[in-house]
Protein backbone atom coordinates (compact mmCIF):
# COMPACT_ATOMS: atom_id res chain seq x y z
CA UNK A 1 0.00 0.00 0.00
CA UNK A 2 1.40 3.45 -0.69
CA UNK A 3 2.11 6.06 2.18
CA UNK A 4 -1.02 8.19 2.74
CA UNK A 5 -0.13 12.08 2.39
CA UNK A 6 -1.55 13.85 5.44
CA UNK A 7 -3.25 17.56 5.07
CA UNK A 8 -3.61 19.67 8.05
CA UNK A 9 -7.12 21.06 8.32
CA UNK A 10 -8.36 24.88 8.85
CA UNK A 11 -10.16 25.42 12.59
CA UNK A 12 -13.67 25.75 10.35
CA UNK A 13 -13.31 22.60 8.37
CA UNK A 14 -11.99 20.55 11.25
CA UNK A 15 -15.12 21.63 13.19
CA UNK A 16 -17.15 20.45 10.32
CA UNK A 17 -16.17 16.86 10.60
CA UNK A 18 -16.55 16.77 14.59
CA UNK A 19 -19.93 17.70 14.49
CA UNK A 20 -20.40 15.75 11.68
CA UNK A 21 -20.07 12.65 13.93
CA UNK A 22 -21.71 11.16 16.99
CA UNK A 23 -18.80 10.69 19.39
CA UNK A 24 -15.47 10.64 20.17
CA UNK A 25 -13.22 10.44 22.95
CA UNK A 26 -12.01 12.59 25.96
CA UNK A 27 -8.59 13.19 26.95
CA UNK A 28 -7.97 14.32 30.75
CA UNK A 29 -5.58 13.52 33.56
CA UNK A 30 -6.75 11.71 36.62
CA UNK A 31 -4.40 11.23 39.51
CA UNK A 32 -2.16 12.52 37.65
CA UNK A 33 -2.38 10.07 34.89
CA UNK A 34 -3.17 10.48 31.47
CA UNK A 35 -6.59 9.26 30.61
CA UNK A 36 -8.84 9.07 28.01
CA UNK A 37 -12.85 7.51 27.57
CA UNK A 38 -15.11 7.32 24.76
CA UNK A 39 -18.45 9.22 25.06
CA UNK A 40 -20.94 10.99 22.41
CA UNK A 41 -20.95 14.72 21.96
CA UNK A 42 -22.89 17.41 20.44
CA UNK A 43 -21.68 20.44 18.84
CA UNK A 44 -22.86 23.64 19.59
CA UNK A 45 -22.14 26.83 18.81
CA UNK A 46 -18.69 25.91 18.35
CA UNK A 47 -18.02 24.70 21.40
CA UNK A 48 -18.24 20.04 22.10
CA UNK A 49 -21.04 19.16 24.97
CA UNK A 50 -20.41 16.29 26.73
CA UNK A 51 -22.28 14.23 29.90
CA UNK A 52 -20.94 12.38 32.79
CA UNK A 53 -22.43 10.47 34.91
CA UNK A 54 -22.08 10.49 38.84
CA UNK A 55 -19.13 9.26 40.11
CA UNK A 56 -17.20 9.01 36.76
CA UNK A 57 -13.35 9.97 36.73
CA UNK A 58 -14.52 12.50 34.26
CA UNK A 59 -16.14 14.42 37.20
CA UNK A 60 -12.33 15.55 38.04
CA UNK A 61 -11.75 17.41 35.26
CA UNK A 62 -14.24 19.75 35.03
CA UNK A 63 -12.19 23.43 35.35
CA UNK A 64 -9.14 21.38 33.96
CA UNK A 65 -7.67 21.81 30.31
CA UNK A 66 -8.81 18.82 28.40
CA UNK A 67 -8.13 17.44 25.19
CA UNK A 68 -11.51 15.88 23.20
CA UNK A 69 -11.08 13.62 19.52
CA UNK A 70 -12.90 12.22 17.33
CA UNK A 71 -11.57 10.42 13.94
CA UNK A 72 -12.71 8.33 11.32
CA UNK A 73 -10.06 6.31 10.15
CA UNK A 74 -10.63 3.38 7.42
CA UNK A 75 -8.38 0.43 9.01
CA UNK A 76 -8.43 -1.10 5.80
CA UNK A 77 -7.14 1.91 3.06
CA UNK A 78 -5.62 4.20 5.97
CA UNK A 79 -7.77 7.22 4.48
CA UNK A 80 -10.16 9.01 6.68
CA UNK A 81 -9.33 12.47 9.21
CA UNK A 82 -9.00 12.91 12.67
CA UNK A 83 -9.52 16.33 14.56
CA UNK A 84 -8.40 17.14 18.27
CA UNK A 85 -9.67 19.61 20.19
CA UNK A 86 -8.41 21.48 23.33
CA UNK A 87 -9.98 23.64 25.98
CA UNK A 88 -11.47 23.79 29.37
CA UNK A 89 -13.90 21.48 30.58
CA UNK A 90 -16.69 23.50 32.29
CA UNK A 91 -19.95 22.51 33.78
CA UNK A 92 -22.66 24.02 31.87
CA UNK A 93 -25.20 25.51 34.86
CA UNK A 94 -27.82 26.94 32.86
CA UNK A 95 -30.98 25.10 33.85
CA UNK A 96 -32.66 25.71 30.41
CA UNK A 97 -29.59 25.03 28.85
CA UNK A 98 -28.97 21.60 30.68
CA UNK A 99 -32.61 20.19 30.06
CA UNK A 100 -31.78 21.56 26.05
CA UNK A 101 -28.74 18.80 26.47
CA UNK A 102 -29.93 16.32 28.31
CA UNK A 103 -32.88 15.92 25.42
CA UNK A 104 -30.85 15.66 22.57
CA UNK A 105 -27.62 13.97 23.83
CA UNK A 106 -28.90 10.80 25.62
CA UNK A 107 -26.03 8.54 27.28
CA UNK A 108 -25.82 5.16 25.59
CA UNK A 109 -25.47 3.40 29.11
CA UNK A 110 -28.45 3.59 31.83
CA UNK A 111 -26.10 5.83 34.16
CA UNK A 112 -26.94 8.10 36.43
CA UNK A 113 -26.11 11.41 34.39
CA UNK A 114 -25.27 14.28 36.55
CA UNK A 115 -23.48 17.12 34.56
CA UNK A 116 -23.16 18.53 31.34
CA UNK A 117 -19.68 20.02 30.51
CA UNK A 118 -19.14 22.27 27.91
CA UNK A 119 -15.60 22.41 25.91
CA UNK A 120 -14.78 26.00 24.19
CA UNK A 121 -11.82 24.78 21.68
CA UNK A 122 -8.85 27.20 22.49
CA UNK A 123 -7.07 25.41 20.01
CA UNK A 124 -8.38 22.91 17.17
CA UNK A 125 -5.77 20.55 14.94
CA UNK A 126 -6.68 18.03 12.51
CA UNK A 127 -5.98 16.07 8.86
CA UNK A 128 -6.93 14.48 6.16
CA UNK A 129 -5.54 11.30 5.10
CA UNK A 130 -5.85 10.93 1.05
CA UNK A 131 -4.18 8.35 -1.21
CA UNK A 132 -2.75 11.00 -3.14
CA UNK A 133 -4.30 9.29 -6.08
CA UNK A 134 -7.28 12.30 -6.73
CA UNK A 135 -6.74 14.43 -9.73
CA UNK A 136 -4.84 11.81 -11.32
CA UNK A 137 -5.18 10.29 -14.42
CA UNK A 138 -5.87 6.53 -14.26
CA UNK A 139 -3.34 5.39 -15.82
CA UNK A 140 -0.74 7.44 -13.88
CA UNK B 1 -33.00 3.23 20.64
CA UNK B 2 -33.23 0.94 24.21
CA UNK B 3 -29.75 1.91 26.46
CA UNK B 4 -26.32 -0.09 26.16
CA UNK B 5 -25.48 -2.85 28.27
CA UNK B 6 -21.79 -1.89 29.28
CA UNK B 7 -19.58 -4.67 30.56
CA UNK B 8 -16.06 -4.51 31.84
CA UNK B 9 -13.44 -6.80 29.99
CA UNK B 10 -10.62 -8.96 31.61
CA UNK B 11 -7.17 -8.25 30.87
CA UNK B 12 -6.74 -11.19 28.59
CA UNK B 13 -9.89 -10.09 26.49
CA UNK B 14 -9.19 -6.77 26.63
CA UNK B 15 -5.33 -7.17 25.01
CA UNK B 16 -7.08 -9.68 22.58
CA UNK B 17 -9.98 -7.06 20.81
CA UNK B 18 -6.47 -4.70 20.74
CA UNK B 19 -4.27 -6.86 18.90
CA UNK B 20 -7.59 -7.45 16.53
CA UNK B 21 -7.05 -4.06 15.06
CA UNK B 22 -4.19 -2.47 13.28
CA UNK B 23 -4.39 1.15 15.01
CA UNK B 24 -5.24 2.95 17.91
CA UNK B 25 -4.51 6.79 20.09
CA UNK B 26 -1.70 7.52 22.00
CA UNK B 27 -2.46 9.65 25.09
CA UNK B 28 0.33 11.52 26.53
CA UNK B 29 1.04 14.91 28.18
CA UNK B 30 2.34 17.74 26.17
CA UNK B 31 3.42 21.29 27.80
CA UNK B 32 1.58 19.46 30.87
CA UNK B 33 -1.36 19.56 28.73
CA UNK B 34 -3.37 16.37 27.91
CA UNK B 35 -2.70 15.46 23.85
CA UNK B 36 -3.68 12.51 21.83
CA UNK B 37 -2.81 11.36 18.22
CA UNK B 38 -4.01 8.41 15.94
CA UNK B 39 -1.09 6.08 15.20
CA UNK B 40 -0.81 2.40 14.04
CA UNK B 41 0.28 -0.46 16.44
CA UNK B 42 0.99 -3.66 16.74
CA UNK B 43 0.68 -6.12 20.22
CA UNK B 44 3.57 -8.27 20.67
CA UNK B 45 4.03 -10.70 23.34
CA UNK B 46 1.41 -8.32 25.48
CA UNK B 47 2.94 -4.93 25.15
CA UNK B 48 2.31 -2.07 22.61
CA UNK B 49 4.28 -1.52 19.91
CA UNK B 50 4.12 2.05 17.84
CA UNK B 51 6.38 3.90 16.35
CA UNK B 52 7.30 7.77 15.92
CA UNK B 53 8.57 10.20 13.57
CA UNK B 54 11.40 12.80 13.87
CA UNK B 55 10.43 15.88 15.89
CA UNK B 56 7.01 14.42 17.06
CA UNK B 57 5.62 15.74 20.37
CA UNK B 58 5.05 11.89 21.06
CA UNK B 59 9.06 11.67 21.61
CA UNK B 60 8.58 13.83 24.65
CA UNK B 61 6.83 10.97 25.97
CA UNK B 62 9.79 8.57 26.11
CA UNK B 63 10.34 7.48 29.87
CA UNK B 64 6.81 9.00 30.51
CA UNK B 65 3.30 7.31 31.71
CA UNK B 66 1.15 7.00 28.70
CA UNK B 67 -2.26 5.71 28.15
CA UNK B 68 -3.21 3.95 24.42
CA UNK B 69 -7.05 3.65 23.53
CA UNK B 70 -8.71 1.69 20.55
CA UNK B 71 -12.33 0.84 19.93
CA UNK B 72 -14.97 -0.09 17.54
CA UNK B 73 -17.91 1.63 18.20
CA UNK B 74 -20.99 1.37 16.05
CA UNK B 75 -21.87 5.17 15.05
CA UNK B 76 -25.35 3.59 14.82
CA UNK B 77 -25.83 1.11 17.05
CA UNK B 78 -23.69 2.58 19.36
CA UNK B 79 -22.38 -1.42 20.34
CA UNK B 80 -18.98 -1.89 20.00
CA UNK B 81 -15.83 -2.02 22.50
CA UNK B 82 -13.34 0.09 24.02
CA UNK B 83 -10.09 -0.88 25.54
CA UNK B 84 -7.47 1.20 27.40
CA UNK B 85 -4.13 0.15 28.16
CA UNK B 86 -1.68 2.51 31.02
CA UNK B 87 2.18 1.97 31.02
CA UNK B 88 5.43 3.42 30.58
CA UNK B 89 6.31 4.44 27.10
CA UNK B 90 9.88 2.91 26.44
CA UNK B 91 12.33 3.24 23.27
CA UNK B 92 13.36 0.08 21.81
CA UNK B 93 16.99 0.03 21.90
CA UNK B 94 17.82 -3.90 20.21
CA UNK B 95 18.71 -3.66 17.14
CA UNK B 96 17.23 -6.67 15.70
CA UNK B 97 14.22 -5.57 17.65
CA UNK B 98 13.86 -2.26 15.95
CA UNK B 99 14.47 -3.76 12.66
CA UNK B 100 11.38 -6.28 13.13
CA UNK B 101 8.98 -3.74 14.19
CA UNK B 102 10.25 -1.54 11.61
CA UNK B 103 9.21 -4.51 8.91
CA UNK B 104 5.63 -5.46 10.48
CA UNK B 105 4.82 -1.73 11.53
CA UNK B 106 4.69 0.55 8.60
CA UNK B 107 4.05 4.62 9.13
CA UNK B 108 0.73 5.36 7.05
CA UNK B 109 2.45 8.85 6.30
CA UNK B 110 6.08 9.02 4.38
CA UNK B 111 7.66 10.29 7.88
CA UNK B 112 11.43 9.79 8.33
CA UNK B 113 10.29 7.60 11.65
CA UNK B 114 13.47 7.76 14.57
CA UNK B 115 11.66 5.88 17.61
CA UNK B 116 10.08 3.04 17.72
CA UNK B 117 8.31 2.74 21.21
CA UNK B 118 7.48 -0.19 23.61
CA UNK B 119 4.54 0.05 26.27
CA UNK B 120 4.37 -2.44 28.68
CA UNK B 121 0.82 -2.45 30.24
CA UNK B 122 0.35 -1.56 34.06
CA UNK B 123 -3.51 -1.57 33.63
CA UNK B 124 -5.73 -2.85 30.90
CA UNK B 125 -9.48 -1.74 30.77
CA UNK B 126 -12.00 -2.45 28.79
CA UNK B 127 -15.83 -2.64 28.36
CA UNK B 128 -18.30 -3.93 25.72
CA UNK B 129 -21.91 -2.20 24.75
CA UNK B 130 -24.35 -4.53 23.69
CA UNK B 131 -27.95 -4.18 23.09
CA UNK B 132 -28.57 -6.46 25.66
CA UNK B 133 -30.86 -8.73 23.45
CA UNK B 134 -28.83 -11.70 23.14
CA UNK B 135 -30.26 -14.54 24.48
CA UNK B 136 -33.39 -13.18 24.63
CA UNK B 137 -36.64 -15.10 22.91
CA UNK B 138 -37.36 -12.84 19.57
CA UNK B 139 -40.83 -12.55 21.04
CA UNK B 140 -39.41 -10.97 24.39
Amino acid sequence: MNTRHLTQLDRDDALKLLAGVGFGRIVFTEHALPAIRPINHVIDDGDVIIRSHAGAALNSSVNTVVAYEADDIDPLTHTGWSVIVTGIARAVTDPDAITRYERILRPWVDHAMDRVLRIHPEFVTGFTLTDGTEGRLPAE
